[in-house]
């Protein structure tokens, strides 16, 4: 059976000393009467017990049970009920919530290694709460005080739930497809008719209440994207004192079954002229959706993190243990019928993989959360606005690379077990199943791929990439991590690349989605490149004061500039081969 | 519901036009009175029939029932039993057996092709066949004339079925640790004694029969690998006229409850003082049992190949049907509500990567097939002694690369669906999961990465490649390919990088098993351009007469050329930073 013990060491290492993220929350007056350093520390010590003590206990036993569904109801596996009501008086739904309604304002930089976590403990139940987050988030940016004075506080609470009801049977990435209605009502309210499919939590038992964020289009709509809005619709309506009152004409048609996630209730919904009300404004809709959907796909980026990490602690820990065959050095051979599995070059490969992009991305994430915090709490308009644009910019970089670097990560911690990670008992195949949603929801990977270069790099003047790469430019300039020359050398491919591309997409009109996902890629290996480059340096600063800890640091950032990094060859080869081989055929030959 | 239909058009441009197959055979005495081009076709037709029609039907139902267990006895699926009678009277199991005990003789070029087609329709009913068939060579190769004859018509008529015994729970890849032991009898028979794990089809319901091939121990056995023997052990005991005798002492413990090739039957077997015989010498056991083994490994390799097929028929059928946002060129643009997703760069880059890597791969299974062929049959011993190292040196490249691009072919098959490709019913999310174990069994990738380069190419004398880069140098001077430069150059790379491991494997003992398998994808890599560059030849030559399919073969090695090979630089990039960062961390501190 295998167990989660949540990385403390290596979240402090990023929180700390790699962000100095408490002495940035001292100057933000929108944080620092909510967070200090001892207050954090002691947020991560009290997740990293009920995610290892509740919650991941309940991961292989999810899977196992899965989600029943009769009479429109969707049944949760045994244990998840009791564990989400310990879970919801402990806050957690509300961690990063805000404050006026009962959240606890906690900044993104400590909520993502929270998420992880969860994420690494039980990915089906993490869901449930991350959607609810995802929701009041929503509802706080967009919704008038009338609507989040009645529905945050419960929410928060983790009483009701969220979901975001966006996909129909024939428009997933394309929503300006949706047939979803919404008709006005004298009392300002709206009847809601339609049928989403692949709803997360649509349905469940563990919570009062539902609250559905759902697009849809007034009768009057302009046609596509333009003419979608969104609303709050409540499984059981609540009264103007808080108290639930009837049943609304929302229901659950059916739950999915899935490959991976189990215990997450995947449903199609039914909205019978349901009783909703407008969030924003009319034919803004989508615009007030992506605040949401820009925290999941930040959320089910670190998916991707959490599964390689709970993989990569089953893969060591029976790497140390196995016995089989002989080290190639002679030398190191020990007393037992074979060595450990971790002498050999390929199995040490494996894990290095796994631990250099883990550890990697876990910075990067950090840093996207920081540059969150700072976007919404800096007292500077101008760090705000810069904060705001490498948001917008890294976040599909965070979502895809995150989560196709999950699926490799855990495929290799499976592969190290041999047959016995193909076998249910292990867990190996659960995260493998579990991880492999997360590079298709929240916007497919390839999606991620073209907003990140079709729209956030080529669509305007380049200025967020231009940001990133000073920042950049200015460590390698300065850093004695021993990888500035890398460093410089892969920016340097990747501006180059940038502008390439800008100047073929003027005549290549396909040259953007073809060669968008190995772009990301390169992105990201860059990304964690800076990040790496910057542990590197504190590894050596520090090395003296925890030289197993810090020793390794410096181990894995070698590994990942030697043996990673390269990767980023192939990819630029291949995109400045150009796209027109991906057009030499007729739809008919393929 | 997906379909499967046998590539019959592109099996037919492999066999008869880039190996010209019937004109090899005709000039080989032991097949030329076997096989000739109809009687070839006959049987791809047959099979692509049976394939389709019988076996592919069952595969989604075989997966949702599994097989069960109780009382020791191991029930497959609904209408396995029934399938496997047919396709035994069919006499598919014997296909390519030796035709002195009624098998069919067929060559090795065929029988690939139809592995294929049986992998593509249902992996895990495919499994009961090729184990057998794995079973009867090795029998026929290494067992004395009376348990040939006893043992062999049975099994290829499909009455009987072969099994495959070597791990045990502390011994997988390093099979000289087993404990099972054989105690000889004064009547020439031996007690086997002791628990195997993973067996495939140990136990099942299709067969009168199971025939176990078992590695034990003599008593007076050397230590590790030289001690171990190989044995013959039936289920069931044979009479000397044939008939089925008492049960033997042998028995299924338990299931494997497993990712996938869920209706294949992964057992526990439990010998107690069973009866068996032995198979060729003592302590030459694993010698014969790798004459099982490298038939299955080519075997499994396919099984990579037939899932990606599969996986790329489905998505193909998806892609052009799906209406999903609008195509990049404006003037592509068609009069539904938006365009197929067919008409995006990234879903054509999923598709060609699928179309390139499988019909790459398909090229390279027949060419492994024709030295295997030629090894057994041809009339020229310096011709089979140069087929056999060939066979050597390319066998674990098929096995792995097949498998590692079928993980691949099949997650980005799967990735064309969106989330349709998550849900049970579509079956791209099954393909994933059952072409995964292909990656493990039959020795772990990272086991034939080793033994391609610790043995096959580092080994010995360097003979085997040196053959093999002669054959492609030759081509490339001579073809008119258009892909002489891009292919010559790969080639080099490949000759001098290991030419480079040589010198550094004398003072570096991990730098083989720290690079092994970035090697093989690398030497993949080149196989597939050398035999791209055939096909590229032809479809030119033959283009007039079918430009649908020639143009699509042009376009595909356009596409493998351009968006492909250049993946060899990254990995000869990885293997030239060396192999110290992976030691450069104690067991401890990963």
């Amino acid at each position: 059976m295998p167990e989660f013990n949540a990385p403390l060491r290596d979240m402090r290492f990023v929180l700390n000393e790699l962000f100095q993220a408490p002495a940035l929350w001292a100057d933000m007056p929108g944080l620092a009467q909510q967070i200090d350093a001892e207050t954090a520390d002691a947020i991560l010590q009290e997740a990293a017990s009920i995610t290892s003590g509740l919650i991941a206990p309940l991961n292989r036993s999810g899977d196992e049970e899965g989600v029943s569904f009769s009479d429109g109801k969707a049944a949760t596996p045994a244990g998840f009920l009791d564990a989400y009501a310990t879970y919801s008086r402990g806050g957690w739904v509300g961690l990063s919530g805000n404050p006026e309604y009962g959240g606890l304002g906690a900044p993104k930089m400590l909520s993502v290694l929270f998420e992880e976590m969860l994420y690494a403990a039980n990915s089906s139940f993490a869901l449930y709460s991350v959607l609810s987050s995802g929701a009041c988030l929503a509802l706080d940016t967009h919704a008038d005080e009338a609507l989040k004075s009645r529905y945050l506080p419960a929410m928060y609470e983790g009483r009701w739930a969220g979901s975001m009801c966006l996909t129909e049977a024939h428009a997933g990435t394309d929503l300006g497809l949706i047939r979803s209605r919404a008709e006005p009502c004298t009392d300002g309210s709206y009847r809601i008719s339609g049928s989403k499919i692949f709803i997360t939590g649509g349905e469940q038992d563990l919570t009062e209440n539902i609250i559905h964020l759902v697009l849809a289009k007034l009768p009057d709509a302009a046609p596509g994207a333009k003419g979608i809005s969104l609303f709050l619709v409540p499984k059981v309506l609540v009264n103007e004192d808080g108290s639930l009152g009837s049943r609304n004409t929302v229901s659950c048609g059916s739950i999915e079954h899935k490959m991976g996630i189990k215990a997450s209730a995947t449903c199609v919904m039914n909205f019978d002229g349901a009783t909703g009300w407008l969030i924003g404004e009319p034919g803004k809709g989508l615009a007030a959706m992506f605040t949401m959907m820009n925290y999941e796909r930040l959320s089910i980026g670190i998916q991707g993190l959490g599964c390689a990490e709970a993989s990569y602690q089953n893969a060591r820990k029976y790497a140390q243990e196995r016995l089989q065959s002989r080290s190639a050095d002679k030398t190191a051979v020990s007393a037992g019928i074979a060595d450990p599995i971790i002498v050999h070059g390929d199995v040490r490969r494996m894990l290095l993989t796994i631990k250099a992009m883990t550890e990697g991305g876990r910075a990067f994430a950090c840093y996207v959360a920081q540059q969150l915090d700072l976007s919404k709490y800096s007292p500077d308009p101008h760090a705000r606005s810069r904060a705001s644009l490498l948001v917008a910019l890294l976040t599909p970089v965070a979502k895809a690379f995150f989560t196709d670097n999950g699926l490799e990560s855990c495929v290799l911690g499976q592969q190290v077990f041999g047959g016995h990670g193909y076998i249910r008992e292990w867990g190996q195949e659960q995260l493998v199943r579990d991880v492999r949603i997360a590079q298709i929801y929240e916007g497919t990977n390839g999606i991620q791929a073209l907003d990140l270069l079709g729209r956030k790099v080529l669509g305007g003047s380049g200025e967020a990439l231009q940001l990133f790469a000073d920042e950049i430019r200015e460590h390698a300039q300065h850093t004695r991590s021993g990888y500035a020359t890398p460093l410089q050398s892969a920016l340097d491919r990747l501006v180059d690349l940038s502008q390439w591309l800008r100047e073929q997409a003027a005549s290549h009109p396909h040259i953007i989605s073809g060669s968008c996902v190995e772009y990301l890629h390169l992105f990201g290996f860059v990304s964690y490149a800076y990040l790496w480059s910057r542990m590197a340096e504190l590894a050596d600063r520090y090395y003296d004061t925890d030289t197993q800890f810090y020793g390794a640091k410096r181990a894995t950032a070698e590994f990942f500039f030697a043996r990673l990094l390269p990767r980023i060859e192939s990819l630029e080869a291949c995109i400045r081969n150009g796209t027109n081989s991906l057009y030499a055929l007729t739809a008919e030959q393929f």
